[in-house]
């Protein structure tokens, strides 16, 4: 008989946090957690204790024995844990408002996971990440990590390269969600397709589409370049694709594409956005404002509905379905960011990429999908620059090899507004990066 | 609703097809067979109708409405197949006899799938199997070519370079042999052990086990030393392994990995064995002379237990389950011989290796598995070259490539055995290969 | 003794050519080029007479016995050549004037050899460039084809991948140009440095500086980011480099990198001077057309000092230094654009890359130079995407790969820009794209 | 001008000097060493004495301000110089006669650089070199390091593997012995061909051989089936190629690789001869010792012509050639062992290599030769996993790994072979091999 599971929820505070209740509370059954721990740092206190009390209500109406605890005590959340869970932000909204808004000022793409933003939303998270690597080193060295912090790909090299935990895997419900877009726009159920992917995170094609073993890629690209709303992400503007373009590529790309390939495009619905409504950080921090305020009512029980307006779809369903896997060892296919190790030819096998896996109890062991297509190889090489880089001064704390990266991003058009929103940003952040403050 | 499906087996006279019918029968309800063809040559026609009838036997005792169909006329037997299974033998035993019993007089190890044996199978075979694959791409283009036929490496690779025909498997029931051996030494159930294979056909490694999730690798390592019986091959003489050298090793080899590392032992166990009992072939032959004396009992209808000393076993397991995962996507995961496509490093990604897939309905897809450990990398090497040249002198019937294939085989001492060598089995053989008669 | 040398110039009625007889004048003592035959095509005829008619007198002048012939005949010209030396411009400055000033009218880099300008020149310059390829196998199999037309990388990709032509260089004067701006801040003899240079072409970078044995990269850096007057282009606008960043790439990037390092910059650059002065092919043309002017003087017979400010410093040097070396088998160190096979790791073998090279008899052979370093691998690998992507698009005048080239390309800001610039220059070449017009 | 210079020689003591001393003496001009210390041990000091006195003799004769030093003291003679050689010999000939002799008594090949006896040369040399290694860094880290002990692969890889010191050049004389034999049976001066070789050291292949440019392979390739005599080398039996192979493998190999592609050939004649005349160590001492005796003559003031009889025909040019070439930055093509870098793509290019390369003063650099031919990769990898096998078994002194080493090697025909041999070795060389004494 397995062992009673500990799970430790690091960011429990988080908006999030009840549709991963959800998630547990569906697969009890066959993942039955015995404790989870929901920690968070001293300024989500508020937060945690709203969201806790939820996720408290939620499990007790479903009658499980799930006991939920609610700290800012890290080490006592980790000790002894089994899966690690990390979904936290480093200066919260505020931070991302600033990822977002900065770059524009420069004409530049405002994104909290590409170009300017992912830097440095990667620069003030990646020192937390490895702390956190550090103390489950110490405290629960068994441990998967499942990392939900974006950005996702960025986080993943820098704790393959630089921690010595090497049970870790990035998440993203992207690919989920375009396999859910492909199977609609092919009017069939799930199970009868197989959709291979390779990239990075957030940079990710799903190269072929297998539908009862038939390779129907040209069909897709063809139902796709009329109607791509099922593949859509919340919080990307759909603005379309050049159907041309989109069939040529004869791929479907992820929807943070746009942002390589309509940068012009994409800049201008920035620009329009954030005059209107605001960057998505000021959004998200209305929508989650009254998520809370919904949270906070003692009658509520489950996930409220609205929450599927953050913008995390299929979150809850990726980050469930990964923990279960490795527990009972299902050996089933899901699209996880991992140590390349082949995968993909042409990228460093140590890299992370975000490719099939088969998920087992040793955890996810990536499948070969060769060379990336020609069209796509020099922008994901370029990207995985940008990560590298990026990670790196991270870790270091280096001014040089923080404008390196900057200036080697394809949303930045040259190394002085390179200088300019390095710089500012490092101001901006100051307080996150006692890295860079030596 | 699936159509219903269709078999052919080429070579269907073997004393192996009750092995193959059984795991029809059994798996019937998921693998609803409709039509299975036997396939033979003239020259086997006998064995075809002993053996068929006894299918026919089974299959009726089993109550199921498979039609079984015994023909010499392949293309009546491939159109519209589902998968073709190969399991003949050119030249039959007479031909093994050769190939095992003219190395010996040169010192030379001999033996059908290594060797100067392992070249000479193949210089049959592939013409055969490429004649094949032109039929298939004509009959059945939509088919699975399911090769059991030795050398499965060097068929697969020659199918793989030198035919158009891509969806192809080539299978060995080695690797699951080794799995329950594994199983048997650490006394669990298979399903709670993962076995990682690296190789090539009949050089495959178990680089790493785990049990319920932990790599378990030297355990077993230090119970094989003390104890291989569970992994021996009925058809490869036990005489262990020196103790030291395998825990060195680190991984299980196959136990075709002796005529490498023990060659001189084997050869002289070959050679005893031969004056005492004759080569395998005769062995063999004299086993099969028994079976189908069994075979021919009109009150057999099932598997007679005999066949279990032929040295098939799991076999059936092997080619059935392939089949089985293939029509069902079950997205399992078996070890078979498939394109490389980056599984292991530093082998040509167009290359075959065994390594372990994923079964899906558009067939396998390897797992990574990064690169062979640095001791055993050589002599993958230097049989993959010899692969590559004994099928590329299949194809061409050049003597020179046969001479060099011949000459960097790890088992050939000196350019000059190589040459007699080859000269008399080309003469022996010579009905057989066409292709070097002009 | 070596034969008598023929030497076929295929755009020879180009302003360059009086360079390129200077060299050869020079050089007569090593390289004794009996026959050079300039080729040019109708509609050059003019030029070709002017600059053909002062060869002739300096030539004379120099008192050697050199045939030049003047001819619009093309195989008469390749009949028996030993070296094919192509410096031809299809569609004349014209056609780089829409090159540069189309991208201009939807804010991209207007530049002949980068971005839109340089896809489309090199759409219309492949095909005639295989055409030369087909001449050269049926008229003088043996020669060497030494390619100066650009985009020179483009077009030497295209020539290994689509033709029989094994024997080809592509050459740049930029390396020569670095060299002797490093020798010149450095303040030494170009004979005591070494430069390891490693790219594309127009994409190269000086790696590693050697003095005598010695790596003083990073003194040369510190100096370059002091002062780089000494290694700008005329071609390029030499707006600088933040110092920084220049420090932290760690290399000397060749001018053209500032289009991608620096590309609002640039942009910025382009239109004012687009308004004040023309584009630089509009310059080109007044530069040229007063070269003319000097050449038509009958009592002109050396190459005028004006000549030097057309932009192609070094040109004569690169060439017939190539053509002496290789004629001489001096096997001394130059910087080519060949086959990579190996010469920086991570590139396609089969690609072509700007390296150092000893020159042989037997052609250019690169030297090794590791992997690109992790900072420009990226952007190196887009270009390299872009520029078989392009060559491709050549060859089959595909629509939409010359639209998926125009897409990936780092200098074009969205798929709908990229859609409109390719329409607008396939309209405005139409004359000179017969494969994109049937 | 450049600083006078001090090359220390380790080794001195050996029959060999002379060579160096000639070869020094007739390059003086440009070579003007200042200072040249002959090191060895106190077991070598009565044969230092002797080749002492006669090198000073030459220097003499020569009229050349040479300074010779001998001495036994290590650290005095590394203290600030440019150049250190090697050529000791760990255990002298005696250790070398049991390389040689114990193998054969278990049949299998007894050689010094190959097998188990190269296996235990490299074990007694490796911690020796590593040592100097660790000198240099502290007295002369701006030293090259010029290695010609054997095997000077293994070794040469544990350099660059195990040691801080990255200029170190691994020589053998073989590959100019094989250029010489093939510009003999050309008939042509050696200024005039180009021996493209690859692959490591003793396994090396002349791949393409090119006379003025043109690819004359086959033509060479035809004379050396005929006529190999030009190209034998003196310490390894001539017993011929079998035509069809040579012609077959389509390149050149070096001698040596008579041990695998003849090995049961060469095996008996090996026990032929050491029954008849001693092993090669015991024909060596005797021609050793009558050089010892002409050496002592104090008249004799010159290389005695005798000395060409003891094996190592141009190890003086070698030697002397590369380290002139770096002294000089000559820029010329040598080939030697070096870090492979990408110049044979397929093997690591961390690993030492023996290919072409052109010398400069910052050192050689591995000219591209793409892959190996398929025929002999895969006993080249073979090699290269037991030379890193030999290698870090060397360094860590653990039996397991030695014992794979040996196993893995293609001569070695077992592992209980490989047991039995490891051991009577161990034991018999043990006073050189404390790593293994703990």
């Amino acid at each position: 008989m397995k062992k009673a599971l500990k799970i430790a929820t690091i960011g429990g505070g988080s908006s999030y946090t009840p549709e991963l209740i959800e998630g547990f509370i569906n697969r009890y059954d066959a993942l039955p957690i015995s404790e989870l721990w929901l920690v968070d740092v001293e300024e989500g206190r508020e937060k945690l204790e709203i969201v806790g009390a939820l996720a408290k209500r939620m499990v007790e109406k479903a009658g499980l024995p799930i006991e939920v605890h609610l700290t800012m005590d890290r080490e006592a959340a980790l000790k002894d844990a089994d899966f690690v869970t990390t979904q936290f932000r480093v200066g919260r909204l505020e931070a991302r408002m600033l990822d977002e808004s900065i770059p524009l000022k420069y004409d530049v793409i405002g994104q909290e996971t590409n170009g300017p933003g992912g830097l440095f939303k990667g620069l003030r998270t990646i020192p937390v990440i490895l702390d956190i690597c550090r103390d489950i080193e110490r405290l629960c060295p068994d441990a998967w990590l499942v990392n939900f912090t974006n950005p996702a790909g960025m986080v993943t090299e820098a704790v393959l390269r630089y921690s010595n935990i090497t049970k870790v895997v990035g998440l993203c419900n992207g690919p989920i969600g375009i396999q859910k877009g492909i199977a609609k726009e092919l009017d069939v159920d799930m199970s009868r397709i197989y959709v291979e992917f390779a990239g990075l995170n957030h940079m990710v094609f799903a190269k072929n589409v297998y539908l009862d073993g038939k390779n129907v890629t040209p069909t897709v690209m063809e139902k796709m370049t009329k109607n791509a709303d099922g593949i859509s992400l919340k919080n990307i503007a759909d603005i379309g694709w050049d159907p041309l373009f989109l069939n040529t590529l004869g791929m479907v790309p992820i929807g943070y594409l746009r942002y390589y390939y309509q940068t012009s495009t994409m800049l201008a619905e920035q620009k329009e956005a954030a005059a209107k409504e605001g960057t998505r950080a000021e959004v998200v921090k209305r929508v989650e404002a009254e998520l809370f305020e919904l949270y906070k009512d003692v009658d509520l029980a489950e996930k409220p509905k609205q929450l599927e307006q953050r913008g995390g779809a299929y979150y809850s369903e990726a980050a469930c379905n990964l923990i279960h896997s490795i527990y009972n060892d299902t050996r089933d296919i899901q699209t996880v960011n991992t140590r390349n190790n082949g995968a993909i030819i042409g990228i460093d096998p140590d890299s992370a990429v975000e490719v099939n896996c088969v998920i087992t109890s040793q955890g996810p062991i990536p499948l070969t999908t060769g060379p990336l297509p020609l069209a796509v190889n020099g922008l994901v090489q370029s990207i995985k620059t940008f990560e590298r880089l990026a990670a790196e001064a991270a870790v270091t704390g280096d001014y040089n090899t923080a404008l390196l990266a900057m200036t080697v991003n394809p949303l930045v058009p040259s190394d002085k507004v390179a200088h300019q929103i390095l710089d500012e940003l490092l101001e901006a952040h100051k307080q996150y990066l006692p890295q860079f403050n030596n």
